[in-house]
């Protein structure tokens, strides 16, 4: 088993990595001391892991609520599920709030735990790839709005994040492929030395190789953590964490939200992202390639789908939460592994960029 | 204008107090700078200072959402309300929300603050005494869900409260009173030399004259700033801020919420906490006495309503946020500005208060 330290202060926590961490009743029993325990999870991740961990808590009360699996369940509405069976189960503000499941479950959770009586424990048990490299990683709570995806949230650290790695040997493997978008973002991000490793070891992660998994989880919640320790409230360097994000939420939201998996659409974002970097000469042409190529190795789309308009992809960017006197600020690079937020370039590259399905670094 | 900074380190802020201030334009502009602000008040409250406060800031892009007047529209449907109109008007994580009005304006715009990209700025304008002396400080935000008041919320601190002493002229007297009651809780909290100043100057206060109630409130929000600087998440010495609210939210759930103003409740139970103190011994039936005399001076009640049952009141009570292990905690009082939170007391001596609506210190 690794442990990440998350060091936020008196808020810091740590994330626990390995193979059958679910299973092991005394870790479990210490990370939720809570008398009263409601776990939140969805119809496919409910029915293979709930049952093992209420068996070990079984002396505490405990609640499951049981949404349907999806985005489309992120909404203030099933929050206000979450809070009516809290209140019908007379919960106090000592109770813990687990959530266990991908992505989804985690940031509806986190918002419950963060809102149930002005805040409550939260221990996170992702089940995704995405959810134990992305989600665990920062505090960051929220549910969708009709008008934009995570619009409403809260930041509301855990108590303890628990990635079990076997719960992945049950993940489709474009699930498993958005996972691996956002590793490879970490090493884009500032770590030149984990992208080599990528180019090196990406086919082992793939394939489910144990000691390949742990290091990549390990290492994409150490960088993150980095990067949040410096920037608890995304006043700053946390931004660039949103490498490729502003191009995939353009994406999602030109495409229509659930068409494309998140990671699909931050990958085809990273890989714009590079483009621009490229046109803009702040990137080298070979790394911009270099990046697409270990993105394509991932089984991830390398560009935004064919269809979609710049126009409509540019709406969506300008509602972005990094967005300041309507500028649309981007993450770009000067190399894998050089990245930086910035607002001043000229507009007409971005357009380009929208507009261009072919990359200038591979024509 | 008197002003009294709220210690809390980086979310530190300022209280601003005094006659006319809604009518400072350079005051409101540089307390409120950013470029989208967003207006909540009320039916009640927006007619009366809404376009003052627009004009002083008509080169913003200004939005504003006038809810119905009541504590009945302290909702999620309400909150929802807003978010959508900060989502439908494109407002940015730079903007900031204005909340106009009372106690309920206050905490369902915070919350709206609190939550919308995870957080956005807040400017208080308190119109009630009660909002200038309690919501004003300590930034608890929240909305009420129908199996509990401010049952969902969060902590969020404000950028600057403006309290303009103006506002409370149009106020009604049980308003009037309702603020009287937070008043007379910081007194018997911490506060002796407050408590026996309201004894002498109650009457000022209740007339409107300026000085008095500029140190009334002055006085109010350094208390309550001291004990919020202690203890801003509520772990230990803050909730002693809800001596009387554990018997009158009691009160509150046992009549219906909305028979009787907050503060009434509040008062009752206040004087619930001083006939239960004395009955323990703890505190004197003098001063138990002092405290209902100057409740009911306040024109407040000092017994729970007739009609109403212990059991009814019990079970609201073992609701509140402050409970441990299914054990009522209470603040109870050793003197007129000498309290302590204790769950360590015999649960008859609870259910004859609950029972009594005569004072045995008064027999």
């Amino acid at each position: 088993m690794k442990e990440v330290i998350v060091e936020l202060g008196e808020r810091s926590y740590p994330i626990l990595i390995g193979s059958g961490l679910l299973s092991e009743r005394e870790l479990i029993r210490s990370l939720i001391p809570a008398r009263q325990v409601m776990v939140v999870t969805n119809e496919t991740v409910g029915p293979l892991y709930s049952a093992q961990l209420c068996d070990h808590i079984k002396d505490r009360e405990i609640r499951e609520v049981r949404l349907p699996d999806g985005e489309a369940y992120k909404t203030l509405a099933s929050f206000e599920t979450l809070m009516s069976a809290l209140l019908e189960a007379r919960f106090e503000r000592g109770c813990c709030i687990v959530a266990l499941g991908g992505g989804v479950i985690g940031d509806l959770a986190g918002f419950a735990a963060a809102c149930y009586q002005r805040g409550v424990e939260f221990v996170q048990m992702p089940t995704t790839l995405l959810a134990q490299v992305d989600s665990s990683v920062g505090g960051k709570t929220a549910v969708n709005h009709p008008l934009g995806k995570n619009m409403i949230g809260a930041f509301h650290q855990p108590r303890a994040v628990i990635a079990d790695l076997d719960t992945l040997r049950t993940l489709p493997s474009l699930e498993l492929s958005a996972g691996l978008a956002e590793i490879i973002k970490y090493g884009l991000i500032d770590d030149g030395e984990f992208f080599v490793w990528l180019e090196s070891n990406l086919e082992r992660v793939m394939a489910g190789d144990v000691e390949a998994t742990t290091f990549a989880v390990e290492r994409s919640c150490r960088d993150k953590a980095r990067i949040v320790a410096l920037d608890e409230r995304e006043g700053g360097v946390r931004a660039l964490l949103n490498l490729g994000h502003t191009f995939g939420h353009g994406i999602e939201h030109a495409l229509g939200y659930g068409e494309w998996l998140h990671g699909e659409a931050v990958a085809a974002g990273m890989c714009m992202a590079a483009r621009m970097s490229a046109r803009l000469g702040l990137m080298s042409p070979t790394d911009a390639r270099r990046a697409e190529t270990l993105i394509a190795r991932a089984g991830l789309p390398t560009s935004a789908p064919t269809g979609i308009t710049p126009a409509d992809m540019l709406a969506a960017m300008q509602l972005d939460k990094k967005n300041r006197g309507g500028r649309i600020r981007l993450v770009l690079m000067r190399s894998c592994g050089d990245s930086f937020l910035t607002d001043d370039y000229p507009v007409e590259v971005l357009m380009e960029t929208l507009g261009a399905t072919e990359s200038p670094a591979g024509g």
